[in-house]
């Protein structure tokens, strides 16, 4: 009796290690194969050159549509199929131009509308202009300060930040909610300094909100080099105005769509494990990794598994989302007709941290299911992914929360992101295959993973 | 007698804990100090911009030894001196070019001399051209299909290795012994596919030895983009020749100078903690990430100690090494001078693999020592340091193995290294500042640690 029983446990042992062993083989190959023959970065190419920036609501964000789905019929896809949503629809329109002006001296300022912003009127906005570095100062400053002219929001992202997305979360406010709240103290403008850690001439954008009991007020970005200039000349100098143009322009919300395609699962085919990222970006730079990175490297699951004849018993869902920049429309249309057709998620995993090396994955849901998938960080250590305590997963996914779904977020490296992120800067020439290829491998190794050895 | 056990017990487990959590708080505040205020980034822009290549031997080597003295000093060495060592003298010359021949077709390949080649004829050379993709491969070719021809090395880096310097290790004997190897069967000169995982128009140089009972043949290096063109013309030509030009010679060894900068240990200042990396870069680009990088990562310490009032108990001795590129002659010099005198050197961090995000620590020496920097993790994980396994160091602390130092090298991503590794694109403009910053606080962050920690 006792022998048999050591007898079964030497089994256990022995098939566990066996199992790690050939999961290892599998990782190893997933790796190899996006490195060699990888197809992420070609996709991307085309995606940026072919298709190119693809704000929703666009031509180009159709025409991003279209390419993904029939890209992934080419990879293999057993099914490709597209799902409605309507999304926002701003136009940024022609001549968007700010200056510094002081005395006699007029200074052009590298400059970009806020996604979602009304326009100026046609011969632009001239007024004073006083800094603040955050939404807060603002209440200290009161309406007799800040009445009647632009404020410009000049708070830094903190450079102290070892995760960058830590800087940008605390420094974002003044793009998001600053407009409606300088205009509650009756400022006519707004300015914010570009949300990121580079001191350069790029201006960013993104998306920012109104409220609805305040008045409406024109907001754009300048640059950080601008931004220092600006408040140079304001210390020096207390008569500085600023000069803006816009015709950024909303119309009526108009039909897009979410694409989707499926490598259905062997046994358990109703078991849903999605992987993806968002389809639109900004209207400026071509989007390569904001989101280009995570739509190609979702799709790359398609040509990694098939390539090695990984056949999943679940059923593997590659979901391009659109409007995440500016309405998140798409994810909540995805939940919503995930809940009504009451539809098994198991995991999903968004890639929408960028291009750069892969560290590890962040996790939010079920505690049992992220120490399972801790157990399997030795498998995944050895391509450098060691990070899976951090909280996340992607606001794509977000919405499928509620359902009790794992949702899992690509953490690659954050240092250069923000050099990058809504701006001109963000092309496919600042993308490095490897770390791109690296980061598809690594999302395809933790979908065969969840896949094989996930047992509920 | 058990309650007071246990009381002493209680104490040094109190203190340990307090120990770590001070440490940690230190280690926050270097991390925060290179980030915001560090002069890492600034340095390698004078650097890069005010010398700019700088090749053993070279006006501007010697340039970059006064900039260096200087620098350090101004960054609050206590000591600052040079220590002379003789160099090699390798000249590239003008007008180096190849051109791929096809019957009447002529085609420009990028092209660069390789470190220690000899010229050839003042008209060039041209010869039929035979491709191998290694040194292995002559062997089966033999003296018959070789002689009188320019081989034509074409082993390309394996795209599948996640740490990219084990696919150069691979890779580089064709460029190192290939010239030797091809000549001892009678070939006329080599050519060698750029040592690079990128396809671009780069040519990458680097060093070359010639064995000294074989006639010595130019050689070169051609990018990889004109690898894949030689390569396919000769698949479908049989009659492909090569004409190579090149006018570098070599001239007597000159006087150069290793740079040292210390910082005086307070209770042991007999006892080294060396930081380093290499002064010379190869004659092409600016030596940005090869290794600019590693001499203000190394100089950082002095900025960050000094700023934040760290006084350590050991001599922290800052080292710009001379010649690691072609001739490792400023290490060798080191370590032997270290052995005269008697100098202990407890450990030595080198700064050699460019300016990447750093991953963690490579470490050669003594077990107990090793162990114990591995007990530090938890300390510096939370800054993405998680690599303390892998064997290393670094070539110019490598001659002080003999000494029993704790050889340690720091890790810093290699994914885009190769890109830029010998070529023209080792720019300054090509480093990210905040992965800079992050790299050098981690080489300060290891050096207060095994100051204060590293009890023999």
């Amino acid at each position: 009796m006792r022998k048999s029983i050591l007898s079964i446990f030497a089994l256990l042992v022995f098939s566990n290690a066996f199992s790690q062993v050939s999961d290892s083989l599998i990782i190893n190959k997933i790796f190899i194969e996006s490195l060699s023959n990888g197809r992420a970065y070609h996709n991307l190419e085309r995606l940026c050159k072919d298709v190119g920036a693809r704000l929703s609501g666009s031509a180009a964000a159709e025409k991003a549509v279209t390419w993904t789905a029939k890209t992934m019929k080419e990879m293999g896809a057993d099914t490709v199929y597209l799902q409605e949503v309507m999304v926002p629809h701003w136009v940024r329109g022609a001549k968007e131009s700010a200056k510094l002006i002081s005395g006699k001296e007029s200074i052009n300022l590298p400059f970009t509308a806020l996604g979602g912003s009304i326009a100026t009127d046609k011969n632009g906005l001239t007024a004073s202009v006083i800094e603040v570095k955050s939404v807060e100062e603002l209440k200290v400053l009161g309406a007799d300060k800040i009445s009647g002219k632009i404020v410009f929001f000049n708070g830094p992202m903190d450079p102290s930040a070892v995760f960058a997305f830590h800087a940008y979360g605390k420094a974002v406010g003044q793009r998001w909610e600053g407009p409606s709240e300088a205009a509650r103290y009756g400022a006519v403008g707004t300015i914010v300094r570009s949300m990121t850690h580079s001191l350069d001439d790029y201006p960013h954008t993104g998306s920012m909100s109104y409220k609805d009991s305040i008045p409406k007020v024109p907001c754009g970005a300048i640059s950080t080099k601008a931004a220092d200039l600006l408040s140079a000349k304001i210390k020096s100098n207390k008569d500085v105005k600023v000069w803006m143009q816009m015709n950024c322009q909303t119309f009526p919300d108009v039909l897009s769509h979410n694409v989707i395609g499926e490598i259905r699962g062997s046994s358990k085919a109703n078991e849903i494990l999605l992987v993806g990222g968002h389809l639109d970006s900004w209207d400026i730079g071509d989007g390569a990794n904001d989101d280009g990175a995570g739509i190609v490297h979702s799709m790359e699951v398609l040509h990694l598994f098939k390539t090695l004849g990984i056949k999943p018993q679940r059923t593997i869902r590659v979901v391009a989302f659109m409007n995440e920049e500016n309405g998140l429309r798409g994810g909540k249309k995805y939940a919503e007709l995930a809940k009504e057709r009451n539809e098994k998620h198991i995991a999903a995993i968004e890639s929408d941290g960028g291009s750069s090396t892969p560290r590890g994955f962040s996790m939010s849901g079920d505690e049992a299911l992220k120490t399972k998938v801790k157990s399997w960080r030795t498998l995944l250590e050895p391509y450098g992914l060691h990070e899976f305590n951090q909280p996340g997963g992607g606001a794509d996914i977000g919405p499928l929360k509620d359902q009790g779904v794992l949702l899992i977020g690509l953490l690659p490296d954050t240092q250069r992101y923000f050099d990058f992120h809504h701006s001109d800067n963000d092309v496919f020439e600042n993308i490095n295959r490897r770390e791109l290829e690296m980061g598809a491998a690594s999302i395809a190794s933790l979908l065969y993973l969840l896949d094989k050895n996930l047992v509920e």
